[in-house]
């Protein structure tokens, strides 16, 4: 069976594309390379199996012919859908950012596929759809209330609602994931790649925003896809809904941007901002439970901070930082 | 100040209406006229300080214009926003009804909102964003996962969510109203008018969809009402979420069929499906949690049942049943 990917362009979807592809499996990426770039799958384009689309997902009937001609070439069994505005100050600054990008690209995938007869979906949500619950909670997969503080957040949890319709009236599998930060190549956006590029603009001080408290959790893109596709191989509902992301409660942006400055101008002073909050909408500490995720049989190997370091050095070379 | 009510000319919305029109208050209705008629607005046109704008609130450049031309006349303190679309399975049926009809008016109040400067919004959500939690739950405000069966429920859900997005970076407060199924006149939809006017066409028989065991809280609008105004009044939240109805469990189909029949055409027999749920997206039966309202210090008079035999008598005037 063939694969479609939603976002295949992109930092996520290129990784799961290549999976696909060494799998031999035949692959239609529809990606409006807005954020993704079509350099990332290049080298697979070569091997015949995979066909590119660039349109906007959010069109629904440009969306809809390209599904369905995928479909009647290629009968495919699941569309993996990774692709969303990642820019969240972005997208409060203008919500239709989020709507169009976010959600109108789940709504649009959704109509095609039905129309289409394509039953399965995995959906990369986010862990953005709890909303700030305090430093204290620990968050599990049927936390609420959900109040998102971002259009991003509130965007990904609409797509999840949306999703959870549809498993019941026509989808047959739904499998939502909760990403956390998520690090590593190519990277198209995210802290480290801010403090990398300011240190090569001005190597000696990096202004941080926000004080530097701000603490997540960091897992990397190749953990990632591994527990995606293990979560898809393995739970067993119908709509199935998991956090994914490192066992530790994170670490903190002041601990990588310390490592960034060691790593790349070493001794240079780090200027921290004011605010418990790098932005609106960002939410300054929170913690999730990956239980579920464990319990089915899948744990990540790394820490978030080895998560951030391995990414601080895969994308200094990606920048050419000295 | 003044108000705007998007919907106002429904249901729940018109009684709304009379309330703010007699306390002396202008009143800004924007409407689609679709399942909400002028006529039931029309006695307070005459005072002079109703407006009424027929528009499609998911048009924003339309409702943007009546928001920022009213507040410039009459200062706006609070958005009442009750439209929605409000038959489920036709939004099953056409995912676009539920995205236009139940989230693109919010979505498209809130950009108007934002654009002419009022921050307080009240809103009509739904015990369908909670989904289907099995018959033994007790729905709290923070019950999780939030997984809608509809996408009337689905677009409810994206609703709160950019409702609370919005709050964390410029509404001041929102208050969030979960409703029961809500009865009363005058009536648009829902159970009992379908049942009397099944009855006005066949009164020797009633046909019901569905076995008659779907059991659901029924409220009277002007409980409705009171609760949502006492919210307002009393809720210290920034984003306070409510869920509203009666203290019961509620009555089952079988319950109202048999009580329809018994006022309108007694001893008629009642035919039911073998299907325990109605339609797709129906929660063949759930309980919710009123236990907030009553610790804010609001409880219903009436039970559901009350509420239903209350509505039977009203409805069957409205019908002109026998």
């Amino acid at each position: 069976m063939s694969i479609i990917i939603a976002g295949g362009a992109g930092f996520i979807g290129s990784k799961l594309a290549a999976h696909f592809i060494k799998l031999g499996q035949h692959v239609l990426i529809l990606d409006n390379v807005c954020r993704g770039r079509e350099e990332y799958i290049k080298e697979y384009k070569k091997e015949g199996r995979l066909q590119f689309e660039k349109l906007d997902l959010a069109d629904l009937p440009a969306t809809a012919r390209a599904v369905q001609a995928f479909h009647q070439k290629h009968p495919v069994d699941t569309v993996w859908h990774m692709a969303a505005n990642s820019d969240i100050p972005a997208g409060i600054a203008d919500a239709h950012v989020d709507l169009n990008d976010t959600f109108m690209t789940t709504f649009s995938l959704l109509q095609a596929m039905n129309a289409a007869g394509i039953k399965h979906i995995a959906f990369a949500s986010s862990s953005a759809i709890y909303g700030d619950h305090g430093p204290d909670s620990i968050l599990t997969e049927d936390a609420g209330p959900l109040l998102p503080i971002s259009n991003y957040g509130a965007m990904k949890l609409a797509s999840e609602a949306a999703l959870s319709a549809a498993a019941e009236s026509w989808l047959e599998r739904v499998w939502i994931f909760r990403f956390p930060n998520v690090v590593g190549l190519p990277a198209t956006h995210g802290v480290i790649l801010d403090f990398i590029r300011k240190l090569q603009q001005t190597p000696n001080r990096l202004e941080v925003l926000g004080n530097g408290a701000q603490q997540k959790a960091y897992l990397h893109v190749d953990e990632l896809v591994d527990a995606m596709l293990f979560i898809v191989a393995h739970a067993q509902e119908k709509v199935g809904v998991y956090n994914i992301g490192p066992e530790d409660a994170g670490c903190t942006v002041a601990q990588i941007a310390e490592a960034v400055v060691g790593q790349l101008s070493p001794g240079s002073p780090i200027a921290y901002g004011n605010e418990p909050r790098g932005w609106v909408g960002d939410v300054p500490k929170f913690r999730y439970s990956v239980e579920k995720l464990a319990r089915l049989g899948w744990r990540p190997k790394h820490s978030s901070f080895d998560a951030v370091c391995r990414a601080i050095g895969e994308i200094r070379l990606q920048e050419n930082a000295p």
